[in-house]
């Protein structure tokens, strides 16, 4: 019997012709260098440009803070570059175990352990914690690395409507059977709302589900001294035995730790796959984010000016009539709805030098495209208004044009 | 109806208990400084003693090399820490992609792609091709995060006896619908050995299946400049149209990079979820890799001190009996058995001031406990003799107390 599998490449490249068709290519941008909140970008033609950024994550201006920079060099001196193994082999470093105690002690958790990314974190949670015959209940809009987190664990999942703890009661009683646990971003990256976590809780609690909390986006940001979103929400470790806290987005660098319940902690330290069979981070990158946090637990003025900028932002925007989602944290997207608007946006954008990504399917929800906007503390209020202002004009411009373009 | 989940905390405390009795209990165990390969490392007591590393896999000795070391400190200070996003959105820097053109071209391939880790290079390779319908044929002792690549892409998994291409060539036969993928690492990184790739090459060309092989502990090492065992082969991107370099490794730093065809490589820059939605490194890691690499491309006297103290190792060790499994690579395995003999014997190295981990179930199969030595070009001749004795030494102790304790 002759053979006839599906050519990989050739899959690839139909693909692709795929969404070009949908206006849905995605293409790196290359920084060639950053000064503050200003990225120098190369263009497809070889020339640069120099665009004010307002589509990364580095929400308190850590991630080119000299301090912070300061850490990682000197640990690099000290210390050198890779660890060398794994946490459990030899690759485990005082560094990390001073991050780890620092992050527990900033949130007042009995533990905290370090994954190379958020990514990495969120299957160690899952797939560490639940197996066949247990149940996910996950947010529609959790991140990508949660929803597969549950796929590689092999367990059941079920979604429930955004931010919808009546919805995540319904989906729980479908699943009775098994351990499960219910899932959810604290701040949602795509649309900078924040979970309702309190009736989550109280949701978790009556369904016996262990509540997890993926902090991305919450820390730093959030609540007092930026602890996050569920200390904002005044839950506890019965309440939220685990939450995850990223170092590359308020923080500035690269990393994630999980932070919560000593027994649950020192369970995926010891068995789960993403967190045993991976090289732990340079220790210096570690070094780095220990100083991060302290500058970030302790210079308040960041969150009061970022909070500050926000509002700004809001009011200006509102006032000019721009469709923005209802979100209160720096991440502050515009809706644009189609694929061609939002490229058309981002494009004017871009022009004006302004630096605003187009989010689209599958990153977000078909029909959903948006500018995804965020603010950080490093802005400067000129900036902010210079965007508004800019983000308006986009807006007519797309306006005039699909006017003039209908039939 | 009441509810009666099993409570998470409590199978986690239940699972420590059953590991504890098998004498499969994990510790971390914290550097505090490093010395070539002399690490300081904590007692449980708060004491610290120095140790002879030989169990990293710093096989160039480029983790703590005052160039690459240099590169970070220099990167850091121009471009700051984090890379504030992910590659598709604004986080990509220029060194990130000096990285990736620096590694094609050492390797001779056409495209190159880098992650944050391999083992979320290895999920985005698996799950970015295959679905459900699909194969993925793999071999049994395959890294861990292989094996849960294809758990993730829901593909079709099978497996087959250790570096047995006619047990590939049934696993495909058996899957003759759907794409295939034919995945290996190219040296075991538990066992040392180079896997037949020019036979994998021939079955996967026979059952037109994509063969992938992951060079974790092959780059850099192994091959004609370091260039890998897929080099070594002598195959080209036709018959290993994928393969992946780990940076954390013989590289001395993090991280991952894919190097291979251009169109699946580009398909993946576009849609893998484990490289699309996660934070791209910092660019001064990536600079630090791009002088590691360009080091491990020309300093050829490294591998052929790593070469020569390989030989010397192995010649030293079956002189006196010790039980070394086949390999020709600076992992050099030896067998123990059960866990408390791989316990016992890692305790004596200790004692005698060597770092050598006792590498038990699950990473190796049950049964098939072994200290995992690995050897480095830092590594002295002396180190690697004092080595040797000392493994002798501990194996007729451990030989003598099992005598002793025999009813
Ligand atoms: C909500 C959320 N969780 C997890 C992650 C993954 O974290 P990391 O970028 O460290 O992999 C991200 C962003 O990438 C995120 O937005
Ligand atoms: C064969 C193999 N593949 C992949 C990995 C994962 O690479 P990383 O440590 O960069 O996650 C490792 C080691 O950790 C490995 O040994």
């Amino acid at each position: 019997m002759a053979l006839d599998r599906p050519d990989l490449r050739a899959r690839a490249r139909a693909e692709r012709e795929a969404r070009t068709q949908l206006q849905a290519r995605r293409v790196r941008r290359t920084v060639l260098r950053r000064d503050g909140m200003r990225s120098e970008v190369a263009g497809s033609d070889g020339s640069t440009r120099w665009l004010l950024n307002f589509c990364g994550n580095d929400y308190l201006g850590l991630a080119s803070h000299f301090q912070v920079s300061g850490a990682l060099q000197d640990a690099a001196a000290l210390h050198g570059v890779g660890s060398g193994g794994s946490h459990l082999v030899s690759g485990h470093h005082a560094l990390h175990d001073a991050l780890e105690r620092e992050i527990a002690d900033w949130l007042q958790l009995p533990a905290a352990l370090l994954f190379g990314s958020g990514f990495a974190a969120n299957l160690a949670v899952v797939q560490g914690l639940l197996g066949e015959g247990d149940a996910c209940v996950q947010d529609r809009l959790n991140h990508a690395s949660l929803i597969d987190a549950a796929r590689l664990a092999g367990c059941r999942l079920r979604r429930y409507p955004h931010a919808d703890a009546q919805g995540a009661l319904r989906q729980l009683r479908t699943l009775p059977e098994g351990a499960a646990m219910l899932a959810t971003d604290g701040v949602f990256s795509m649309d900078g709302d924040i979970a309702p976590l309190r009736e989550l809780a109280i949701v978790a609690r009556v369904q016996q589900a262990l509540l997890y909390v993926d902090d991305a986006h919450g820390i730093g940001v959030v609540g007092p001294d930026g602890r996050g979103s569920v200390v904002e929400a005044r839950l506890d470790v019965e309440a939220v035995p685990l939450q995850l806290v990223t170092l590359g987005k308020a923080l500035g660098g690269c990393g994630a730790v999980l932070a919560g319940d000593a027994d649950l902690i020192g369970h995926l330290a010891e068995t789960a796959r993403p967190y045993v069979y991976t090289t732990a981070l340079p220790p210096a990158v570690a070094g780095a984010a220990l100083t991060a946090v302290r500058i970030a637990r302790h210079e308040h003025w960041r969150r009061e000016r970022l909070t500050a900028l926000v509002q700004r932002f809001r009011a200006r925007a509102l006032r000019l009539g721009l469709d923005l989602m209802p979100s209160q944290t720096p991440i502050q997207p515009l809706r644009c709805g189609d694929n061609a608007t939002a490229l058309a946006m981002s494009a004017a954008l871009d022009a004006a030098g302004f630096w605003v990504a187009a989010i689209r399917p599958p990153t977000v929800p078909d029909g959903q495209a948006r500018l995804r906007v965020t603010l950080s503390a490093a802005h400067g209020d000129a900036d902010v208004d210079a965007l508004v202002d800019a983000l308006a004009t986009a807006r007519d411009a797309c306006a005039d044009a699909a006017r003039r373009t209908r039939p």
